[in-house]
């Protein structure tokens, strides 16, 4: 995959040395991450909400009530900002300077539109599956009047940069032998027991694409 | 604790059950999360950038490069917009329309101001604990150095909003009765075995704040 160009406004000016612009490092992110925070200037003033998203070639599809205040000025084809983390571990060094995290991240700029028709069909056939891989094709497909309370943006990632943390804590010089405990905790986020609606029939299997998830990372199925 | 005043901008408008304008509700999820999405306004773009943050009474502690563009445009008494999200639960529903996610989120907006001195020490030792609690009387403190490269801002929580869906699947009707598995599966961040640094001395025991966080969730402990 290509890389996505250096900008003004997409370089990475603090720790340029964690910076990744290669559409495959920040494509990994992106997917792997379940939120997006999603940032936009009305009347002169930032907001940012978050958002459920998935990446489908170059595009990141959003998807909202349709009437929703997000949904609407993307729609008007204003310009949004994304942000995105994942936490990968807490970095514990032997100085407080040097306490961090390892993490993932990506901030990304683009401009959207509208899905309609077929195409906003498949982009929430394809948001279901990001959830959960295979359940489009499991459960009941949207009616008319569902399909018509969504609204599905499809964002035109324009310019995107990553920025990795990845390494053990950077203790320096006689820091070093200091006699304190540094090292990493890393974090994961896992799935626990599933719990059954009250609705579900009693007996009802759980099937093969959910129990793929179970007691495994969320992130290793996405 | 008291409420945040409902104004047109921080007022939710899209499923307003989910809405929470106490602080106990919204000071929660603020100290669970580990990160914050920073929305500011830059040439009359959208930028949005992740960022580690420590609540502090009514003020939230942000801290970066002493020369990064957000510190310093934070510093500038700009307003800022913050978004942060915790995912608590996939919520598979027997229709497509119904898929959903559990989660807790906050919206706020507020201004912030550069800590110098003797405040920005104390803020800095807050933000260190925020990682784990306990680690700033343990690990060496800063240099008059590290702590000029360190710039602290805290942000005014001025306008604040929460929203949160703690809820099974919501079929409706005759979806109820279809036979399809619905149900929760509870997601956690969870910390895995600890990693020493290959400069920590072989028997250097791990002191029993670290211990603590062991085996158990990254927010339980926060």
């Amino acid at each position: 995959m290509s890389d996505f160009s250096i900008t003004e406004r997409n370089r990475i000016r603090r720790r340029a040395d964690r910076a990744r612009y290669d559409k495959e490092a920040i494509y990994a992110i992106i997917d792997e991450a379940m939120f997006c925070h999603v940032g936009f200037v009305h009347d002169g003033r930032p907001v940012v909400i978050p958002m459920l998203h998935a990446r489908r070639g170059d595009e990141l599809l959003i998807h909202g009530s349709a009437a929703s205040r997000l949904i609407r000025h993307i729609q008007a084809g204003h310009e949004i900002s994304i942000s995105i983390a994942i936490l990968d571990a807490l970095v514990l060094a032997k100085t407080a300077y040097n306490q961090s995290v390892n993490y993932r991240s990506v901030v990304l700029f683009g401009r959207g539109r509208l899905l309609e028709g077929e195409e906003k069909v498949q982009a929430l056939a394809h948001l279901t599956n990001k959830l959960i891989p295979g359940q489009w094709d499991y459960v009941r497909k949207p009616t008319p009047n569902e399909l018509k309370a969504t609204g599905i943006v499809a964002i035109a990632i324009e310019e995107a940069s990553a920025k990795i943390r990845n390494a053990p804590p950077g203790d320096d010089g006689e820091d070093r032998g200091l006699p304190i405990w540094a090292g990493l905790l890393p974090v994961k986020q896992v799935i626990l027991e599933p719990v059954a609606a009250d609705y579900t029939e009693e007996g009802t299997p759980i099937p093969e694409h959910i129990q793929r998830l179970l007691m495994k990372d969320v992130t290793d199925n996405h």
